[in-house]
């Protein structure tokens, strides 16, 4: 975790306090339900939830001090409890091991980051849906291979991006769905000193589903799936940067980041505005990705378990929810406030002379009865000229002048096919499709 | 793509042959839909149709000889069809780029192969399931940090993995899902020369789905997403292939591979029977692991495309689909013919002179009124000898002779404790909810 | 490995012909030294090598045929030089064990391979620094965030290629050496059975060094090294192919991939040229990535070996150096032809209105005794205008009309601030520190 | 950073304060030589010097604080300096750019990381080599695919961990110089502004190397193969931790991590003792690899630089150095405490009634005058006998029974082919390999 990279909602949810309360929550539902079942006195859970009603602070160095002992940190804290409950405390984690408790905990905590990635999204979300709609008939040039190819709308760029970023909400909410499990099965899954309503009754006061089958251990494949769903949503968060650190480039210039005062582009060259947050964007998508890696590593436990998991865990599970996090907000804020230049949109969509244009004249020749071979031909010959011309020269201009096109296609019907809002006329439909009626 | 690590339909679906198949399929889908539209004659489809219902072969040499000078495969396919249909093919692809064709059918080819992989999965599903229901009851040690900690049954084992797999046969139908789409949107996504009915009429044909936006190209946000699942899916087969290479250590020996008479382990070493299988699986799931790590670098095109995706997916899109249904297969048949062996798993469970049921001890004790520092303290000083003995020693028999575990537990409370049966009893809970009842 | 991908003499290096070739002659150098030692009949080599003197075919499918029945690659090598040879040929392998053919043999294949990098390498150098001399003082604009910075030379810009390149060529050095060892040691590496001599005879023979403690197998983290180092190159190939991608971009256009006359840069857009070698260039950077990782997991092999590197090395081995191969000789080709465009840089040099000398100006104003923060605001005022009027005013007249630059900066002054050469004072020393005096 | 994982040493490094130690030496090194050059008055770096000479406080929140409003770190730090040192401050940073100070001083972290490194590779050298010439001679089964396969000494294993730590350094130590580097040549790399012998006297004051051409930045190919050196270097830790942990299987038990009296093993089973440094271990592997591949992917910035692999060095700087260095100590006390238990290695070296010993047996038969063919089938056939009583039966028993073995050898020399030292004939040789005479 990089602290500059790191909001305080998110970070909190990975504090040791944090984490131990939701140990104490997970230990005092299962005692509670023991109690009913007879397996202790319901004397113990109330003495729990009584100390827990005075709302206690948690004595982080204490429990530390008690790990650096013990080395093992579930004890610990069952120790520091005890000390503060008394003697009733001796009823808790009956029958469960360890990880019934680590990897519930975890659960929660995934389930936490990820209602906080999901409101992300929803800003993110709604931040690109304000500025399509702006922009939805804002012509630019279409680029393929960094090369115009015909007219689109910026709005048309911003929905395809709404689309992309509302697929990664439906698949974080599949990716929820997947590590949102409890298990309360015992040293090895079997339930043996410890009943499956335990692990019911737990679940559901969580919020969790319960785990079909653990082996002491809640399977990794869920925590894969999990960081491999995060890992793509950072593709995609590249994916947008990457565009606006091209519309920013000095030669194209069609939009901007925001820009403050008191910022200093360069310590060299003070004209510099450089697209400093979404560079530094892709450097965390970098990131991001990176710790799906690891986790799908993960998977192949040995056995019942190993704990090599775990090591791997205490970093990704912060490092890649708190900087997905960030660069949401990130992300957010840049659409939010990003500076857009139509009329530089404008003006490179006219540099290239109507090259732009060349398919629909393509097609039309086609449909006069030209043969596509030899309508390719025609309107290669004239374009080509256009194009080394450094758009000097008018491909209408040219084509009208060509001999062969012009026993083809009028004057009149050439000039219809330079007509821009051509091609928009299904920008609604598109809209629709994205962002509903 | 390794021939020996390929099976013949899933290699089939990225044959030359296959592709252009597709090809054909999708243009004259769409030129059928512009002739009802009026954009060209109806008779053209009929004229692809009719030629289509001679059943040709495709000749790919041709086609690469026109690639060659083209240097642009969909002109030279589409050149080459032409030749063989005659004049009315010029009417095809109207509107379209070639980016419309090559993504559908690489969306077509994509939920073929899923196809495949989802029987691959029901097979693997139907052996665990077979092997696990066998041996619902076989008692096992369970291993946590390659440990002995407390029986489970060999069922159990299988139960995790069948509920694992099944996850990713979920996981699966929905990557399928996110790549099963149709665009046919032109140059830059505008529709301006074809209709989105163009591409509603072929989605539908092709049993796929319509892209709501695209550039170009479909976003490949949704390819990343399907070989990250296959990547996940490629970690579960890692982690059963790993078990199986622990149980047939030597000195565990649980299981074995099968071993056909004719085979030799070692050109050296006559008695060896190596899990040669599982390790061989092992390496395919790294393989399968990397081919998703490319695919997230992929989402971030330039604006509305660049190609750098393309030389990628010709990579991954036959290796990992090819080796992951041989990986499948594969693992089905040495689960399907695993040599398991009960009166080891009951040696191993034996071994260790009844330390695996040092929990219930300490779980009773401790509901005998000794506190758990206590309970914890008893049991470990007698474990202990036992461990240090190697299994020579028992702990029954330690704890009965132990006074201050005597004077909590009598000889019968104690011998209740060592009870294998005492931890299957939730076998079947277990098994209701990974099968079903 | 993708067949377009590919050149004849890299695949030649791993087709199964080659495999056994090599096979054969670790096997006959080792029974060559096994006679000098009395271990095996002095006839037993000579049988061999007269045999080999025919210039035998390998029958690679007799070789697959018993391959099927023993399960055993080198067994059925074996089985069927016995048979071309006679008696003679069972002292072959004495004392041996398969992976010291197998593990010498992917030794000697790698560093064949290496060979052929080392040579594209070479080609890709020289061309390079062709292309860097021709362009030493052709003038362009330096770009830090795709903004305008400071002039550059683009022989400067290959420089840095050439630069990098070289780096790339010493590593590959240092990764050929990491691979190129044998290994001739016997079932578990202790020589139990074949005299460390025979290693050290087969090593000289095959100009490998001798592994100094082998497990079975050589180890792994020479492999790892070995990947990651073409990993590594595959980045800088990566970079490369960025770099002329950008300045193909219709804004920019200072240099373009070659285009042949018969090449068809779009379906249908006819005037496109598209840098689509260097996109698919990135493509493969990201597959040749992709492949180290599995060469990494594969160091941890358990015990003495196991053979899950196996598979991934089928794989890597061939589709890592064939790839980069092609990538490299693609490379090669385009930086010879690139269409480079020095008028357009000039273009492009000139278009912010003189913004790119701002530091220059800073730099003086701080000299003639303005503070730095001052002489900061100064430029800044002055500089933001030029940009915002998108370089139709002149950065020099606007200072000159400023009272407090003035103050500070004559007018001749300020004017010699905005000569070019002043950058490229340096180029010289830089060149003879990349290309030498 | 995972503080449970680091150590101060390498974590002071990357902390604030020592980062503007270095930012602040550079800038006084490079304000030296051009006062010496005559660009900026000599009194300047005396004034620099001077003030360091009072051993000042680096007042980190008073940096942060100005760059908050700058947003621009290296002029932060500069505005807070010359708040110190007063108006000779001013001809600091004299045609440099921010990326001359930030580059070199993340060579000089990356070299002083890389110093702590091999210090930790020399302290875990020495570990293996004590314990390798220990067990020098200490019998234990070698193992192939987990499965027996012939004798080797536990002080070869070691010796083969010694010799893969050894490559570890030498390619720390290539690593260390790919990045020990100093760029100080001004906005684009041109030394418009200051001139390379500034560059010069800096790296020799440093101990770097001269970068030979940098683009405002050093070229990040350098980072990759220093990121990627350490994931090597992982990897090789990574096959070690999994060695321990399979020799502490209860099943094996040849070694033991060192258990001290306080620890427990398991909330629930206090006989346990579990592998869990090596387990922690493979999990550190893990992360480390995984930092590798952003570095990869920072190789390709765009044009002259972008900032993009700035943030993810501001994560992989000091998590994979910090985490490298934590795990090379812990794997070192690992090493220097691990229990190692000989009785047991001898056990189970004769758990498999003498067949380890078959090779020897298969090579006499052939020696003896048996086919190859006939000599396998012979030793196979007892082989399996013992093999399926579970080594019960003993191999030279039954091969003495056996008629058709008999015929060959007699009972003398079948008992010399069982004899134990024999295998070890060429320890001594392997030891002289990787330690020196």
């Amino acid at each position: 975790m990089v602290p500059r990279y790191a909001r305080p909602a998110m970070t909190a949810i990975w504090e040791p306090e944090a984490r131990y309360r939701i140990w104490f929550e997970i230990e005092a539902h299962a005692t509670e339900k023991l109690g009913e079942l007879g397996v202790v006195p319901e004397s113990a859970a109330k003495a729990l939830w009584d100390w827990w009603a005075t709302d206690p602070k948690i004595d982080v160095p204490a429990i530390d001090a008690i790990e650096a002992v013990t080395k093992h940190d579930v004890i610990a804290f069952l120790t520091w409890v005890a000390e503060q409950v008394g003697d009733e405390a001796r009823f808790m984690h009956q029958g469960m091991t360890s990880s019934d408790v680590l990897d519930t905990t975890l659960a929660v905590q995934l389930a936490k980051a990820s209602d906080l990635l999901l409101e992300d999204l929803d800003l993110l979300l709604a931040a690109i849906k304000r500025r399509a709609e702006e922009h939805k008939y804002t012509p630019t040039i279409g680029r393929s291979h960094g090369i115009h190819a015909e007219p689109v709308t910026f709005g048309l760029k911003l929905a395809q991006a709404y689309a992309e970023f509302a697929r990664c909400r439906e698949r974080l909410i599949h990716a929820r769905r997947e590590i949102a499990t409890c298990a309360i099965s015992g040293a090895v899954g079997t339930f043996a000193n410890v009943s499956p309503e335990v692990e019911a009754h737990v679940a559901e006061r969580l919020g969790l589903a319960v785990e079909p089958v653990s082996t002491q251990v809640i399977p990794r494949d869920r925590h894969a799936m999990y960081f491999a769903t995060l890992a793509v949503i950072a593709g995609s968060i590249e994916r947008l940067a990457v565009e606006i650190r091209h519309l920013q480039r000095t030669e194209v210039l069609e939009a901007e980041e925001y820009f403050s005062p008191g910022q200093k582009g360069s310590s060299a060259m003070p004209h510099k505005r450089n697209p400093i947050l979404t560079e530094n964007l892709t450097g965390q998508a970098r990131m991001i990705r990176a710790y799906a890696l690891p986790a799908l590593e993960n998977v192949a436990l040995w056995h019942e378990r190993d704990i090599s998991h775990s090591s791997v865990e205490r970093f990704i599970g912060p490092d890649a929810t708190i900087t997905l996090d960030f660069a949401l907000a990130r992300l957010t804020g840049v659409v939010d406030k990003l500076l857009v230049y139509p009329e530089r949109m404008q003006k490179n969509l006219d540099r290239m002379g109507g090259l732009v244009h060349s398919q629909r004249v393509l097609l039309a020749l086609t449909q006069a009865g030209v043969s596509r071979e030899d309508a390719y031909r025609l309107v290669q010959r004239n374009a080509m000229k256009v194009w080394e011309s450094d758009g000097a020269l008018s491909l209408l201009d040219l084509l009208k002048a060509d001999a062969e096109v012009a026993a083809a296609l009028s004057a009149e019907a050439l000039e219809e096919k330079f007509d821009l809002e051509y091609h928009f006329k299904h920008v609604d439909t598109i809209f629709a499709r994205v962002f509903g009626s």
